[in-house]
This record gives structure tokens, sequence and C-alpha cells, in this order.
């Protein structure tokens, strides 16, 4: 029965792969039902509402620069960069793949950003008071990171699936993590501020659970269409360095005022810095030639971002950032040469990007990092009013101890990845049915399957010449032409 | 008589695209004028001035962070790359006129900017105490504000004029922005902080009344340069991207300081997020197939930001934005199927970028919403202060009332229309003398008429092969030529 | 003798560019020595220590809002682009030594960045109380700063030097940077805001001196490969536009909080303005068919940039900045157009950017307009407060006066030149040491030395056919194939 379905599924691709019909209704109905949801919930928060003048006079706040939004708006923007340059960007390195990579994403992104203002606002943003969610500039904030996650799941997918099973992925993918978050966050009381866990390792695994669900085994059909082209991997170069330039905004964008998103940044950098030549090192050795692969400097650079993300705001201690970016480098970039042909091998798990090495392990490494960090937290090191705000430490958790933090912080990891691997494979046995539009094994990393691409450079030159050559004929036939209109 | 002239021009044109002479002697004498009147106008606002330690002092100003520059300087950067790389780069498209996208883009830029601090410092920034303008980061920004309208213009005629009519357009296009500001704005005290009127509709009509009065019947000749290029396309989404991802900074740079430029970039996210969906579905609809399109994606996805633009510190509310986003995202997609077509054939209207999609009628739509919202505008909804703060009722304007700024921004969006229409014909008018260098019909789109274009790709692998091959021979070789050397 | 040794080492080279040991093992070792120096030397400042908050108690400073990472991050994130984005694609321009220019820039910065942290830090940041640097927000801009001036150092021998040679370079580089740094800024007491002389002068002749020192009379061996192709133009453009948006954050990245700030960033956009124009005219007058150059408008218009570096933050005028603007364009596509083929033929300093043009000159023109604006500074233009803020008159030169100032600015620019040109020259002598696995000279400027390059364009439309015509075929097969795999 399993196998006639597959065999139909599969007959029916090649015809199925027009989403003239189920795209613009998936895209018309729930954006609809956004602007709906939005009427019923969404409000602006104090800060945004012209009110802020009287509240300001009435809790006399010396002035508008208090606002929260001159604290994380150069924040938002750099993780907004990340998001639709960053991420769009780094999936363009296919060669014929580069409108999917980065168009797909700014679709996603967009739509994702809508749900997880309302998925996310539900749980921690509702005034009780009238049933509304108030919005400032950290949801836009923890939208983006909460995007984040599903684009780091569009990595492991990339060139295998549909915009509707994107779209109907992203869904998911969001509600899953803003429960998960609300867990990790408010339940456990794990503090992740650059995400390694909550978005992360979440959107890692989700990702890979997907891609074994809807694993291909004649996808070597299409393996013409893999590799990446001189340009397409300058183009992916865009996308690299907009992520690991802004990632210590990132992790500190929602980091406590003042020295808490000062630390997180230094942390971040120095991090980044440090898997950079480790990767280097690396490729360099894994190569015969010692040279090196544009994939390890265009992915595995940025996993001491993703390692940093969890103990960013914590008193990591500059040197220990350099030590945790040097091994994510190592890490990261051996996942590449060996983890990733082994889990497509043995595990049928086909990672086109290889999240499983930028973000999958070094996102454990961050968890793992931060619940040490914040065991060894001493009043010494972070003072008295330091360690209290740092963890907050506060209501329920006034009793906290930094001893029972690194628990909570361990509980939050396992918590993030169940979410992930039982999320995906949830999720991705929703994708197999064969009503999604996703492509042939042997069109897959085809932009001409869903785009309407141009014609090639080939056919250039030519042209040029024949534009030389035919210039003074049409002049003169273009003026009899025109003169010929201005009787 | 006018038929003799026109085929004199075109005659005359092959030759005449030698831009040798007067392209320098513009710059030249137009860069000089600037550093003339600069010199006798332009000053520090006291906010630049060291005399501000002094004046803190006396003002009891608490620190340097109330300098409003730390309120607007990461607003004026974002601005700043959407000018520069934003509109560059969206420009790109052609398969062979990046360079004139990107590089005119930048030079009328570099020029409009300074042309634009001397004209609307006269208008808004003059100290009648001492007959100078004082500039400050404010001025920068409307500066930057003012070029837009001029670099949408350019969309209109991309490709089919030279870059000394690109510095005429831009000279008229900076005086008539400046004026049409201070009626709008000062005179008629409409309110327009993202300029969907004041630099969308001005420049939108301004452009494509210039590209009608240089119509070219002929154009069809250089058809074969008119497409573009599956790596250009990936270009332009790089434009597209930074464009779209810092519109909310564009729409709050100038909005009041606090709760106005939050709310401005509230409003706009949400409404281009829902612009790109709406776009896609109607991107896929028009195609048989159901794929979409890159000109749409690149282009009506900012629909939304520019239909926002008015109404983003008005209390839109976060639905009302997405609704906004919604509408504007259809109409300039459908504006791309049809609309552009129609133009061409029935009115003599080429729109190369198509900006009467992008900015044109969603301007148009962006001050209808802003007039609405004006006019619904209630004190329960603003607070007392805030409204007379958010529609500055103080001054003359003292006794206006929300249903009157309503007539007053209507009137705005009319102002702005006459402006970019009448201005568009005046100048276009000009722009037809044949002493401008303006390309062939043949040969538009081309920038190995104003550029020196490199080689192309197809010369480089043989050479690789050769380098290869010729590695060991031209190594000897290389040795006995040093060796000698060192005798 | 040397004609022997010359000899091996060029018989070595085809061998010799292997880099599988000596490239890990200069990265490993370096970051190793990066984690014990940090271990022992580096810690957080106060600004991003958690003490802070009792800090801020006891001294009652108001808000988190003071903390100087709300006065300079947006700056540093601007600066940081620059760095990694802008020198990075500036340096792609070449057909087929992208991957080299955008790679082996990431890697020497993100190095560069941790050893100027430590350089910088003993020489600015040492607390005596404990013998550790305390790092803030201050300290990553001045290392990103130090950073700079070996890319533009880079600039002079791209495509010709091996990752180990530049890693080598870098290393001398941050040392003699941080040395001169402090004779120049702390001893001699000159002001440079934006590095003039500190980082460009001092970069430049340092990358020029290392050039000639390598100097190969073979190049045009490799001369094929030094051209440049249409979309490598258009991607460097990123740089250039980046560079050139962001220099007025790298002007004032480091100047006074507040007004000097916003004086940095008004001069300096001004200028940038000004030599966008005077580029294109000299461009335009120095081709006989008035066309224009990628290469000036991508280097020469940001010559404004670098020659208003030290004046930014003084009273230079905004006509001021229009004039050193102006005089850079020109001076620099000068040096493009006659400079540099005199320096390569007469000289023998092969300068692939042409970082002469872009920083040499223009530098010292910088530290000549620092020089005279500063001996020309009045209590009335700057205030009495201002004054002495402006110039920091206080401790040990209490009794400075503008006059003296401007012959210690003078002092200043010498120094760097003699750092750069003495330093460039003893390094250049290591790096002729045969054992670097710099390429042959027939293989200059070819990424395939030290990179696994992919394959071309050439390659895809056959194999799109391919991909439509096999379509039906394959997808038969496959299902075949899964089915057998479902029993």
């Amino acid at each position: 029965m399993g196998s006639v379905q597959s065999f139909r599924k599969l007959c029916d691709r090649p015809k199925n792969t027009n989403v003239r019909i189920s795209l613009p209704a998936v895209c018309t109905v729930w954006q609809i039902a956004m602007i709906i949801l939005f009427g019923i919930f969404i409000r602006y928060s104090i800060e945004a509402d012209p009110h802020w003048i009287d509240y300001r006079k009435a809790n006399n706040i010396s002035s508008d620069i208090e606002n929260d939004f001159y604290y994380r708006y150069p924040s938002f923007q750099d993780v907004h960069v990340m998001i639709y340059v960053g991420f769009g960007f780094l999936m363009t390195f296919l060669k014929r793949y580069s409108f999917g990579g980065v168009g797909f994403n700014f679709l996603i992104s967009a739509f994702g950003f809508q749900w997880a203002l309302l998925m996310q606002g539900w749980f921690h943003s509702l005034d009780y008071t009238d049933g509304k969610i108030k919005i400032g500039i950290e949801n836009l904030i923890n939208a983006d990171f909460c995007v984040a996650s599903c684009l780091i799941a569009y990595g492991a997918v990339l060139g295998k699936v549909s915009p509707v099973q994107l779209m109907v992925m992203t869904l998911f993918g969001i509600t899953l993590y803003a429960v998960e978050e609300y867990i990790i966050l408010n339940l456990i009381h794990a503090k992740d501020a650059g995400g390694s866990m909550v978005i992360h390792a979440f959107g890692a695994y989700y990702g890979l659970s997907i891609s074994y669900m809807l694993y291909r085994p004649n996808l070597d059909q299409s393996s013409r269409l893999q590799g990446s082209l001189y340009h397409s991997d300058v183009f992916t170069m865009i996308g690299t360095l907009f992520l690991w330039m802004f990632w210590p905004s990132f992790n500190s964008a929602i980091a406590n005022h003042g020295d808490g998103q000062l630390r997180a940044v230094i942390n971040t950098y120095l991090s980044l810095a440090a898997s950079v030549l480790t990767t280097v090192v690396i490729s360099s050795l894994c190569n015969k030639h010692g040279k090196l692969d544009m994939v390890h400097i265009q992915n595995a650079t940025l996993a001491g971002g993703v390692a940093v993300g969890t103990a960013a705001e914590f008193m990591l201690m500059p040197y220990g950032s350099l030590i945790v970016g040097f091994c994510c480098g190592v890490i990261s970039t051996l996942g590449y040469v060996y983890v990733t042909p082994f889990l497509e091998k043995h595990l049928k798990i086909h990672d086109t990007c290889g999240v499983h090495n930028l973000h999958g392990m070094p996102a454990i490494v961050g968890g793992i990092v931060g619940a040490v960090t914040a065991a060894c937290a001493t009043e010494s090191a972070y003072g008295t009013e330091g360690l209290i705000s740092t963890f907050d430490f506060t209501g329920d958790f006034k009793n906290m101890t930094p001893a029972k933090q690194g628990g909570h912080q361990a509980a939050g990891l396992c918590v993030a990845l169940c979410f992930g691997i039982g999320g995906g494979i949830l999720v991705g046995a929703i994708l197999r049915l064969p009503i999604w539009g996703d492509p042939a094994d042997d069109n897959c990393f085809n932009d001409e399957v869903y785009w309407e691409v141009p014609e090639d450079e080939e056919s250039i030159p030519p042209m040029i010449q024949y534009n030389n050559h035919m210039q003074r004929k049409d002049a003169l036939a273009s003026n009899f032409t025109l003169e010929h209109q201005d009787h």
C-alpha cells in the first residue's frame, strides 16, 4: 500500500510542480487570517503609543532616549539584515537555485515574522487587562529570531521542496518554536540570549528530521545541479559576511541593557574570530594539496557565533570565548568533511547546506557551555546585583542558585532537541503527502521548476557585435520611421 | 521643421554619445558652484558645533546622548544604504547596463545630495540672524530623501539617457522637490514622514513625464539588451533586500522621537511583510505554469513601504498596515503585468524599472491612506498631547482639527502630482535638445556607450588551461630572466 | 650567490605553493597563543562588567544609556562592515581571484583583530593596578582600525602572495601599527580621529614597500589574469559602496561624543560626495571616447574619505570638506592613470589595487590638511571649552597652542610614513625567503593555487536541456527503485 502510494506520488510529481493554485491559495488565505488575527489581538506597546507622552510625564521618565527603541533598534536592524540578506545569500551557492535560495527565504521570512508576532505575543506579551498583545521593538527582534529557526531548517531541505511545503514547514515551525521557547525560558527558566538552544538547536534538528522524512533515494539524478559556480560562491560570501559581522548584534539584541549587551558583543566577536582561523586550519589539512574549500569558509566560520549564543551575556571571559570559537571551527569543518556524508549514507539524512555542522553541533556545544558557565557563576565574578540581574533570580526564582541554574540550562537544551526532532518527524510526515508539488528527483536544485528563469550569458557576445555592426544601418532606418510619425 | 530637427538629432546621435567634453564640464562647473555656495551659506548646526559644549551648560542639557545625532544617526545610515546600494543595485538587472545602473546612481546621488542641502536649507534651515544655513543630522537625512525622488525618476529612464541628461534631470528634480516639499509640509501643513507624496509620488511622475517626453518609437531595436541575466537578477536582489529591510528606518528617520519612530517602524515592517505575500500570489497566478517572476519579487514586494509612508507615524494600527501592504502588493504586481505594457503601447511612456508600479500607484494609495487616517484621528486614540505632537497642531495651526488635516493631506498629494507631471514635462522638453549625447535607439541599455567594459567570461577557461600547460615552461624561462638580471 | 638562491627559490615555487603544512601550523599556533595571552591579559572593561550595576549606583550615573556602548556601537558595526565586506569585496575585481580577495581578507582580519586587541591594549588600556587590559566597545573599534591598515597593505600585494605571507605581514603590521599609533597619538599628541596618518598613510606605504621588496620582473606572465570581468566589477561596487557609505562612521567612530561625532560625519560625507564628481571628471577626460573607467569609480571616489580623516572632527567647515574631496578625487584618479604605471616601470613597485592612489597620496593630503586646520584653530571658532576638548589640551599638554599642535600633526605624518616604509622594507625582506609558498610568476592572481575552484558556467546549459529531456524517463526509473526499497 505504502509502495503504491509513493509510486503514485512519484508519478504525479512531474505534473505536480505547477503550484499556480496551491501557492496563491495558501498565501492569500494565511495573509487574510493574519489581518483578522492582528485586528483582534495586536496593538502598540506603550512605548510605541502616543499616550507614551502623557505616560512619561506621569512616571517622570526624563527623556525620549529612555525609550527601549534607542537601546535595541540598531541591533534589530542588524538582525534584520542577517535574516534577509545573511540567510538569503548564504543559500545562493547552488549553480541554478539562487532564485529559490534568496527568494523563498524572503517569502517564508515575511510570513513567519507575522505569525511569530502572534504566537510569541500570546505567550509573552499578552496584556490580561484587555486581552491584547502589545508589541514594541523587542517583539520585532524576537519575531526575527523565531523566523531564523525556520530559515535554518530551510537550509537542510534547500532545493528539494516546493514553496508550498516551505510555507507549511514555517507555519508549524513557528508554532513549535513559540511553545518550546516558552517552556525553556519561562517554565524551565533557562537563559538563552543568543538562542543557541532555542533557535539553533531546535531549527537544525527540526530541518534535519524533515529532511529525513522526505529522503529521496534517487537524488543523485540531479547531482549535476548540486555544485556551485565561481560567481555563486562569491554571492554566498555576501551572506556569510553579513551573518558573521552582525552576529554580535544577534547575540546581544535582547541581552540586558548596558553591560549585558556589551559583554555579549565582545564574547561573540571573539568566538567568531577564533573559528575563522580553525576553519582555515581544518579546511587546508583535509585537502591533499592544502587548498581551502569555499564551503567551509562560507559556513564553519560562523560556528563560533552559534556556540557562544547562550553564554554570550554570562561572564564567559574573553579567552573563554576564544576557546569556544576555536573548538567549534574545528568541529564544524570536520562535520562538513566527515559527518554530512555519513548522515546521508547511513542515516538517510540529506543536508543541503550542512546545517548540522553550522547550527546543529555548535548549538549543542553552546548549550553545554552555557550550562557550565552558569553553574560556575559566583558573586565575586558577577557582583551581588549583577548575578541577580544576569540570571534574573527574581520573582518565583528568587531562591535559584548558579548550580541549579546550570541544571536548568541543560534541561533547556534537551527540550529544544526534543521539539526539533519530534516536531520535524511530525511535520515531515505531513509534507510527504503527494499534494505539495515538490520537484522530481532529477529536477531538484533547479530554479526552472518554480521561477521564470532568464536566458543565459552565452547569448550576449554575438548580440554586442551585431549591435555594433548594425549601428549606422539602424540609425538611418529609425530616422525615417520617426520622421514619418512627425507628419 | 520639427521632423527635420528630430532627423538631425537622430543623425547626430551615433557621433554624439562621446560625453568627454560635456560630462566633465558639467561636473566641474557644478561642483565648483557647490563649493562657492557652501562657503557662502552652509555652516554647522549648534549640535555639530563645539560651542555646543558651552551651550549645553547654559541650557543645562544633561548629556551628550541628548544630541539629536544619537536619535537619528542609525536611521540615517540605513537610509544612506538604501540610496546607494538599494536603489543602485535595484537598477543592475539589465544584462549589460549594470555599470550604468549602479554607477550613474552613485554619481547623481553624490551631486544631488549637495544641491539638496542648499535647496532644502534655504527653505527649512536658514538662520535669519546671520543668513546662514545650519546643517545637522536631520538635514543629511532630508537631503538623502530628496535624492531618493530623483533616483526614482532615474528608474523610469534607465538605459535611455546620457549621464549629462541625468545630471540635468537631478539638478531640476532637486529644485522642484525642495519647492514642492516646502509647499506641502510648511504651507499646506500636510504630514509626510515617509514621503509617500513628497518623495514617491513626485519622483515617479517626474520620471514618467520625462520618459514620455523622450519617447523612442524605435526602442525595440535594442530589445535584445532589455532582458536580465540569471546573475544580474541576483545582484538586483541585493538592492531589493536592502531597500526592503531598511524601509522601516526610511519611514521613521524623521518621525517624532520615541513613540513616533517606533510606531513608524512597526507599521512599515508589517506593511512590507504583507506585500511580499500578495506579490507572490499575483505573480504566480499571472503565469500559466504558476511560476514566479523575479521582476515582481524584486519590485512589488517594496510597494507596502511606499504606501505606508505618509501614515507610518499615525495610529494606523498593525492590522491597518497589513491591509495597506496586502492591497499594494496586488496593485503593484498587476501593474507590472498589465499597466506597464499599456502605458508603453497607448500613452507612449516607456518605464524601464516600472516605477509607476513600485512608486507611482502605491504612493497615491499612500497619500489617500494618510488623508483618511488623519481625518479619523481622535483624542482617545492619540491622547491629548499625542494628537497635538503627532500632527504638530501648534503655532499657526493651533486650531487645526483632524478632519481639516485630512483635507490638507489630500491637497498635499495633488500638489506632489502636479509638480511631478508639470516639472517632468518641462525638464523632458529641455532634455529633448540634441546636445546631451544620449544613445541611439539601437544602443540603449548598453554600458559600452559610456563605460570601458572588460572582456567577457567566455575568454577565461582557455586561459586557465594555457596557464596550466605553460606552467613548467614559464617557470624555467623566468628563472633565466631573473638570474640574468642578478648579474 | 644571491642569484643561485633566487634561482632555487623560483625552481621550488611550482612545488612550493602547497601550504598544507605551513598555513595550518601558523594559524593553529598563533590562535593558541592568542588564547593564552588573552587568558593572562584581557578582561572586560567596567562598562562590560556586571559590577557596572553596583558601580553605577555608587557613581549615581542616571541610566544604562550613558554606557559608551550606545554612543559607539552603531558606528562600530558600520566600521565592521567596511572591514569585512568593504575591503573584502573591493578586492574581488580580478577575474579569477575573487575567492582570494574576499577570503584572505576575512582570514587576516579575524587574526589581526585579536592581535590588535592585545598590542593596542598594552599601550592604551592596561590597568596598572592589576596588569590587565580592560576592553570595551572603543577597543573593538580601534582593533578594527588597526586591521584596516593591514588590509590596505594587502591591496598592494593582492594576488602575488600566499596566505602564509599574509599572516606574517599582518602579525608585523599590527605590531608596527600599535607602536606607531602610540608614538603619534600619545607621545607626539597628534589628533587623528579618522586615521589619515595612523591608518592610511602607514598602511599604504607599508604595503607598497613590501610590494617593492617582492617585485616580480616576470609578472607579465600572468597578465592574462590581471583584468576584471563584467560581473566581478559589479561585485567590487558592493565593496566600494559600503566603504563609501560607512566612511562617515569610520571617521566619527572614536571622535568626541556629541558634536564631535556629528561634525566628523558631516565633513566626511561632504568630502566623499565631492570626490565622486571629480573622479568622474578626470576618468572621462582621460579616455579618448570620454568613457568612464570602473577602476576609477571603484577606488578614487573614496579618496575624499581618506583625506578628511585627520581633520574630520576639526572645524574644517562644510566648504572646506568639499574642497578637500574635490582635490583628492582629481589626485587619486590621475594617480591611477599616470602614477601607478610610473611606479611599476621606474620604481619596481607593482600596486595591484592602486592603494597608493586611494590611500597613499590622499593620506598625505589628509595629514597636511589636518596640520593646517589645527594650526588655524581659534577660540572664536571652537569656543573656549570646545578648543580644549577637541584638541585635548589637558594634562601634560595643558599649555599647547593650536600653532604648536599644527607642528605636532605634521610630525605625526612623518612618523607614520617612516614606520610604513621602514617596516615594509623589513617585513618584505623576511617575506622574500623561499619558504612561504607564494605562487609562480605565471600563476599569480589565480585562485586555483590556494582554493578548490568549482567548474565553470559553460557547463550548465547543456545540462538543463539534458534535465528536461530525461525528466519522464528518470521519473519512471526512480519509481521502480523506490518501490523496490519499500518491500
